[in-house]
């Protein structure tokens, strides 16, 4: 099995090397990724200015690929120019940071595995709920028996896989697996608003998440429940339930 | 009516000065806008560094205000810092260059818009269907119609419009408008791979749209035909129809 690993922080992140651990004994793995974070970056693509490349050595682990762009650089630029063969499978992460409710727009995690579902490649996005004191371990061990199981049964042409592995401190306190919904939890963004040293206003942008009350089968729920998260999702954003009563606008030009 | 114009081409840009022209007489219209060109950044935000304003005088048309982030930086900040008051609509455009099929995922300008959805207000994505020689009357002229429609009706929560104008020579080439689907037509890349002045190699992303058949309801056919196309959108990328599917892979921890 031949796996292209990416990520959104970056190449040299711990995230994308546990990943790698968890995949190498049984897979050839390839490591292309951004050469520094790229947070909240989404689908971004660098079209005004040239992507430089460079090879990243990472502690005798894997021997990779620095991209100077965006995670769905690095996988248009993997399949057309880096790669000698195109992949069977993409993974995108271990993210540090959770990419359930709204955040997944902007995550740039998923935008490295939407890139593999756009090519006709099964896209993967994986993160962990924490932004400190990472336990890798339960991520690790089910992004092994998920890529097992996706090289035996595959996946629908069309899909991402978006996981989230709850923060745990012992892998047996994870509940266990729940297929969810994107549920539609946004932050609430506080902007601190400064001066800096020439006397001129800046802002910058933080916030925290808003909890929105959701059933057990969205992901939010089911990640504050200790399960693994897996979120199917698709790229045809058409609000065809909204269809008619757009039509009933009778717009006219 | 209150409504606040964005953009990805950047404050500069003629497109967002045509459509501050269109709508000027009838509604209070602010332009709070990239301070460049931020096209395909999709919904990226700027987290990691802070995020700059300055006041933009564009020719005695309008006073707007310049914002160093990305296009979804610059609402988030209007709606929380910036404005005075809620604006009733938000716009995004007009942008050079179609914004239809798989590139709906890349674009800066719908990103813009789509933060307007997110926090409850409707949002409009409106472009033209060209790179040079732009006649912007059409767009500015069903602009100018849809804003004064969805005052009176309004338009479904969490719906963004996705507008694609084609580029005319004269305004009444215009064959209506089509209420459409999203297609999926993808970007064949290509990269140019080149060498820098210090010898290393670098890639600079191109590429030209794939022709895929599809039928009178697609985005791309509609504006082939020389319909405005408008695509009701929503965020929810949840793959429903996979769902089942997915749950049949008996995924284990």
């Amino acid at each position: 099995m031949n796996i292209l690993l990416v990520n959104d922080d970056g190449i040299a992140a711990p995230g994308i090397a546990a990943l790698y651990s968890a995949l190498c004994d049984f897979a050839a793995v390839h490591v292309i990724a951004p050469d520094g974070e790229r947070s909240a970056v989404s689908h971004g693509i660098t079209l005004d200015k040239p992507i430089s490349v460079r090879k990243y050595l990472r502690d005798g682990l894997f021997e990779g690929i620095a991209v100077s762009g965006s995670p769905a650089d690095c996988v248009k630029l993997a399949l057309n120019e880096l790669l000698d063969r195109r992949p069977d499978l993409v993974l995108s992460g271990i993210n540090l940071g959770c990419n359930s409710g709204l955040n997944v727009i902007y995550s740039g995690t998923v935008g490295g595995a939407a890139e593999a579902v756009f090519n006709g490649i099964p896209g993967i996005a994986i993160s962990l709920t924490t932004y400190q004191d990472p336990n890798w371990e339960p991520a690790q061990a089910f992004a092994r028996k998920l890529v097992q199981r996706i090289a035996e049964r595959g996946i629908p042409a069309g899909v991402l896989l978006n996981v989230n592995v709850p923060n745990v401190r012992e892998s047996a306190e994870i509940a266990g697996i729940r297929i969810t919904e994107q549920g539609m939890a946004q932050w609430q963004e506080a902007f601190y608003k400064r001066t800096d040293p020439k006397g001129r206003t800046y802002y910058w942008m933080s916030g925290s998440k808003k909890e929105t009350p959701g059933n057990e089968t969205i992901d939010d729920t089911a990640i504050k429940n200790n399960y693994i998260s897996v979120t199917p999702l698709q790229f045809n954003l058409t609000a065809y339930a909204e269809m008619k009563k757009i039509q009933m606008l009778e717009l006219e030009y």
